[in-house]
């Protein structure tokens, strides 16, 4: 399936559906600045203003910062009427706007996870008539359920990784570095359409360009965000991804990465052995496709995150290596995925205490992992697609314990 | 130099530097949590919350946030001590910091263009007595002046630029496409020591990882927050850096990046022409050569960043690419050049109406530029360092029209 599959009347549906969740929750308007919220309702993320009133007989307007150029195309794409955009450098012309349409108070909703406190400050002072809500709930919520045009080019972004990994095939020796490694996984990715930035929803978190890739010693060294297998970079500066390690015979490696494609992810992993697995390397990663399958198998609509959560537990707990189950010791996540679409991650995460039911339409990276101390780490991900009946794929490809050299 | 120049009392100069400008400002303490602001004043960007009192009498702690392992090394760099490293997850444990301190209400200050309004939120219902006040002023302004160890680190940065330069002399013929030819330059400057990341201080913008490799018609289509050489990417995804346009005989062609040495940025451009340069090349490469030494000659203490922009732009108005200068139409920019260090632009940009005097041990891009529709662009740039006398290329390296093929 190609990006045809997105029907021109996509921007508007979903400008409609939000629209809905506005009125319901009590908002009279929303204003989106994050560039994939505005990426999601216009098909643009050049710098703008999203203004979408609640009510329907009033048009949005999407004020554009600088340089219209793009705009134009890149709007076609989803069907955002052009007649909605307009210049705007400033919360002045949507204040302009509001009046014109006869709001002059009311409830306006951001997302106030991504919006800087001093921007808030002076769209409080911009609109002293109204109240600010944070609308991050409503508008992640809605991104939840993709649409067939989302989901075509999602399984485009899963197939990058099949390129990843013949990088990984050709080029992981004995004496090449972790980001010789993934230098050439790069490029491989990018040849294959992968774009070169990952957006993250949260507000101080990056991931490296380069994916990843992570050896040895490495992938039990735990930084940045997340308890998982982060990589050690280079430098204080940056404590993610590559090093300049050197893989030796009888390392595992893990190579865990998004992929983008147009503007979405997929999120895969696979885990590789220098030379020919021993025993206790083949039983880890046994017990972790045992957890894989286990999770796969339950993955449905009407199942909730935390759940799923709780069966993969169980699953692990059935294996030689529960205490070393996403983590270990003061460093064990508690989570078997996430969802992903347009940001790295997107709720629902599939942790205790989300009682978020899963619906069909729902993209999900399942993720399960031992990170074993003195040891290595196994890892394997996909992304799925919660269907009706079940769950499927977004894309099949190989996945065992692969031999490198 | 190498690194070994950083001084071990770095971080409680900094720290001392910031209690100094707290006091001055009224401010009772600050809290940072943007990793680059915590970086400066303690050598990780592990996410942390660091709280400085404003009172020399009170301990400032780096309450981390997650996996403790890699901060006790990262900070022996530049000699926070370990003593006021702690553990903390949320703003619970920092105001009983405050209350521990004798703080029981006042001003503190965060960095208001970065925190996220939702965390702004919790902070003052966690901190009821307290009045939030913006302190980005106070912490760019501090991070204006370089010392010896970030100049050293900065001049490793610039220099990455010439292992950019060789990969582009011997990839950039025509056929290659700018994305071919941005995967050489990033393996080539990686494995010189450049971090696979940029951070960005500003809060809805990222770089392309491979920097702006642009070429021909792309050189004059213009994207994203700045009206400077963006290119336009792949997809209406990633509207900056390189796309799939094969290389042309007669092409211009720009590669503007900056490089990332252990936390320090350079900031370089030079210009190439696919095959022999034309006359209207060399004249509009000469001109922004003329803009360039103009704008170095008058580089010094004293001058403030709106005059040196002034001296800029005269000098464009002496060429026949006046209308051309930093962009054309309602697509021109007003500046020449910006700060950098930790993140990219740091303050000041030189602009109009920008009053900061320069002083010694600032660390200035410059980068004039013509960017001409319907021929392409020329670009300069290199990183200054401000000095006692005038100033000083941090890394000196060729500087021509090249010859690409």
């Amino acid at each position: 399936m190609g990006s045809g599959a997105v029907a021109v009347t996509t921007a508007t549906a979903r400008i409609g559906g939000l629209r809905g969740l506005l009125r319901e929750e009590g908002f009279d308007a929303a204003l989106l600045l994050n560039p994939p919220d505005v990426f999601y309702y216009t098909g643009t993320k050049q710098p703008a203003n999203l203004l979408i009133p609640a009510d329907p007989a009033h048009e949005p307007r999407l004020f554009v910062r600088r340089a219209r150029d793009f705009v134009e195309g890149d709007i076609r794409a989803i069907g955002f009427p052009p007649e909605w955009v307009a210049d705007g450098q400033s919360f002045r012309e949507v204040v302009a706007r509001l009046g014109e349409v006869g709001l002059h108070g009311g409830v306006l909703g951001t997302a106030e996870d991504k919006l800087p406190a001093n921007m808030f400050r002076s769209l409080g002072r911009a609109l002293p008539g109204w109240e600010l809500r944070d609308l991050t709930g409503l508008v992640l919520g809605q991104r939840m359920v993709k649409d067939a045009g989302e989901i075509a080019l999602m399984r485009r972004a899963c197939a990058i990784f099949e390129a990843a990994h013949g990088a990984i095939m050709a080029t992981a020796r004995p004496g090449a570095s972790e980001i010789d490694v993934s230098l050439a996984i790069f490029a491989a990715m990018r040849r294959a359409g992968h774009e070169e930035h990952i957006p993250m929803r949260r507000w101080d978190a990056f991931l490296p360009a380069t994916g990843g890739f992570t050896s040895g010693e490495n992938l039990w060294r735990i930084s940045g965000h997340a308890f998982t297998i982060t990589g050690v970079g280079r430098s204080a500066s940056v404590r993610l991804g590559p090093s300049e390690r050197r893989l030796e015979a009888g390392d595992l490696v893990v190579f865990d990465t998004p992929t983008h494609y147009r503007g979405y992810h997929g999120d895969t992993a696979r885990t590789y052995v220098v030379g020919e697995p021993n025993a206790e390397q083949r039983r880890a990663f046994a017990a972790c496709m045992e957890v894989y399958r286990a999770t796969i198998a339950a993955l449905r609509p009407g199942i909730s995150a935390e759940e799923l959560f709780g069966v993969a537990k169980v699953a692990a707990a059935e294996t030689p290596y529960a205490p070393y189950f996403m983590g270990y010791g003061d460093k064990q996540g508690a989570y078997i995925g996430h969802a992903t679409g347009i940001e790295q991650d997107e709720p629902p995460v599939l942790s205790p205490r989300v009682t978020t039911p899963l619906r069909p339409g729902m993209t999900l990276a399942i993720e399960p992992k031992f990170i074993i101390p003195g040891f290595g780490a196994v890892d394997v991900e996909d992304t799925w697609l919660v269907t009706e009946g079940g769950c499927e794929i977004l894309h099949e490809q190989p996945n065992e314990l692969f031999v490198l050299g």
